[in-house]
């Protein structure tokens, strides 16, 4: 009925495998977006499903030419926008077996290897972010699902108060706080504390609001700190909150969603000092490990702090107490059917080995230093942050006001999304609308950096008039 | 430094290709379980990351000797244990394809085409299941997922009451339960009602627990039926629940994660008749509608409540703006970051058609009724349920106590698992241990479950030395 014949699956396959060479072959010669608007997109999609079957060979081709094709090119080496990612080919095929074998790495049960192997790779990430042997994980779908299993976890260790506070500062990831939201934290609980001009948080407001909160009878939860702020790359300052969470028994929660694997380099672990003394850690495999959506995690100081929030007994499943001397990662979180996400975190990193890895890593660390030294030398541009491998800049001639500068970035901003081969985004830095640049991308180059700065210029002059000088690269 | 040589991506491809296409080939003769004890597997995966790269074909082949190998073969023609899957190879080369374009379906600037096929897909569902045009909906991880957004959907919605209580019976699945726990509904307020002899919940029990509830200050905020429980495929009488949920003001969410898809074959719509009527239902592509993992989907019969539960404004995404007329999924629910799970299922209906579909489902319900029979038929196998695709039986010679029944059917159950082809699971079936086929794989065969059910005959035999007289097949 749904089978198909094994000469029939292979002719498919490579021809999905030609069209995914071919695409990454040709990436950095098309645009990195495309897309269409809603009424063509639906007018081409929109329709009922179909009685009978169509050539699947067709099928592929429809759907690479109609759908995949008005995607943003997340991988494409002038896609600075976002967080963007640049999976490796060892990854992808990871993903391909994962779905060919059909893995559900629930329990022992189910998957034995699989779910071995996550604890494996979960073994790496805690002795890359210096926590202790008792710590555990678990990969889940992204930051958000690992922010989550966090609060999650730091309120059923604290016995489900009632009246729970939760901490961060108006840089943090709108992630972390709708997970807030969604564990019961009520919306007029959760402390949105304000930045400093560095986008850190200041740790004395934290012990104050604290302190006025066990005053006021609520109980304060966790404190959610930024290892690298997606807005800016900007790093609270994690010795201090630690102190901070240590002296009041608060949980300490660290959102390294896009940051957090910069520890990998040198650099980056000196930026993300203290990130070792956190309860726990959200990270994304697929932002700055190089790996296909989805990939996230959840790393907990304490292991059992996770079990003791999520395990569940269930007649259907009593026969997962077979190897219960196992992880049977159903009993840590979230989800009970699971993919297999270790696998391509195991695969690209054996094919590639860690050194790559750490190079991919400073190599998107260099370009951002290299592109903030271009907008500080550029008589056209200002530099607003510079901080791990986000640059945040904008058009500034330097005799406009704040709003006309900010329809000025916003005009240059949508002329370069329409017209040009690279994508970047906005943020707002300080109150400033400002153009930002996320360089995480193995396969970025400086001529890709340098060359989008200098549209971003080219912009700047023809809206102003002025004539831009940057330093000789 | 993490790229590939075209000529090698396409070599490792087609490598990748040949395992998963022999695997499908060899399925039948293999057996459905092989996995290994955590010694074993510590022993041979426990290792720090090379810090230099492997060739990637070694790679690849040890992750499939290793790893793959040791798993639940879920799409084996004999694995009816849990709730298994078989995927289509459509659907396996939409995941490929997904993770090769490497699409983020956050929003529209990110994947314009994607979302709009991921409306596409959950509108077929909202027609599946009978909800209006105002309904809506978003591809999950899984039913875990899906009833989270559900939870959180019913609780923004009744305005965040401090007491709320959910309402489900004792055959829910514990991922109704995990869920309902970690949007904050305290233990003590989640009402686990008893069932009936055939799973069912009793509509007076919640009308009275509702009643009591309100007495006593709380806010009745949600009434989770099954339709289809994952014990034993027991639908609860929907249209009851509905009525009463409608006179309460309380939120109906249905759990159709294993059930929900039987509503494509005519017998199915029947048994699940009242589904229309439901505020929100999960369902899971990933079992019955043979897709491989990760697919799960929530529907809500008011589209807005997700985004009214959800949806966040962050500086760094305000590009996100673009487009606002279009779909945005990362407002409906808790991921911002997602896969394109929409992919695989439209690509496998497209290449096989519906029609096929409800065929591959008919062909579940008629082997659980042939399957029915035969037991009913054994002189050595007592009938304990069968609803929908799941069969639930014991050995029972007639002379044993229920001490001594739950003994030899484990002892069973466990020499299946280690010494057989087949692979089956066990239950609690009023307050009875009870073995299980759940039979959804459009790929098994009469000859299939016969002979499963023989061997689990032989073994009553062995067991009993009595000789079991089954109707001729």
């Amino acid at each position: 009925m749904l089978q198909m014949a094994p000469d029939e699956m292979r002719e498919l396959a490579h021809h999905v495998t030609d069209i995914l060479v071919e695409r990454v072959e040709g990436l950095g010669s098309r645009r990195a977006w495309e897309g269409d608007f809603k009424d063509a997109l639906a007018n081409l999609l929109d329709e009922d499903p179909p009685e009978t079957g169509q050539p699947a060979r067709d099928v592929i081709d429809r759907a690479v030419q109609d759908v995949l094709t008005n995607t943003l090119r997340l991988d494409h080496p002038r896609s600075f926008g976002f967080v963007p990612t640049c999976p490796t080919w060892p990854g992808v095929l990871a993903d391909f077996m994962v779905s060919g074998f059909n893995v559900n790495a629930a329990t022992w049960v189910t998957a034995s290897g699989p779910c071995q192997l996550e604890e494996t790779v979960v073994g790496w990430f805690r002795t890359w972010f210096g926590l202790p042997e008792s710590a555990g994980g678990l990969l889940t779908s992204g930051g958000s699902a690992a922010a989550l299993h966090a609060f999650v976890a730091a309120r059923e260790a604290a016995g489900n108060p009632d009246r729970a506070v939760a901490y961060m500062s108006d840089q943090s990831h709108s992630a972390q706080i709708r997970a807030a939201r969604i564990v019961g934290i009520a919306p007029d609980r959760i402390r949105v504390l304000p930045s400093d001009a560095s986008g850190r948080i200041d740790p004395g407001e934290v012990a104050a609001a604290i302190a006025a909160d066990r005053s006021a009878g609520c109980t304060p939860l966790v404190v959610c700190a930024n290892a690298g702020t997606a807005a800016a790359g900007a790093v609270d300052p994690l010795p201090e909150l630690a102190d901070i969470c240590a002296a009041e028994g608060v949980w300490f929660h660290i959102d390294g969603a896009y940051g957090g694997f910069a520890v990998l380099a040198s650099r980056g672990a000196a930026a993300l000092e203290g990130i070792e003394r956190a309860d726990s850690i959200n990270v994304d495999p697929h932002k700055w490990l190089f790996q296909p959506y989805e990939a996230g995690c959840i790393l907990v100081r304490d292991g059992s702090t996770l079990e003791s929030a999520f395990a569940m007994h269930h007649d259907v499943l009593q026969d997962s107490v077979w190897g219960a001397r196992h992880a049977n990662p159903v009993d840590r979180g979230l989800q009970l059917s699971r993919s297999f996400r270790a696998l391509k975190i195991w695969m690209s990193i054996q094919a590639f080995g860690l050194a790559a890895f750490r190079a991919a890593i400073d190599n998107g660390l260099d370009l951002a230093e290299r592109a903030a030294e271009h907008v500080r030398d550029s008589s056209t541009l200002e530099l607003v942050s510079a901080s791990l491998s986000i640059v945040c800049f904008r058009i500034n001639p330097g005799d406009l006001s704040e709003d006309a500068l900010t329809n000025l970035n916003r005009e240059a901003l949508a002329r370069i999304f329409w017209g040009e081969r690279a994508f970047l985004t906005s943020t707002m830095v300080n109150g400033q609308f400002v153009l930002r640049l996320c360089i995480i991308n193995h396969n970025s180059t400086w001529d890709d950096v340098r060359e989008t700065l200098e549209v971003v210029e080219r912009y700047a002059e023809e809206a102003t008039g002025a004539s831009s000088t940057t330093g000789t690269d």
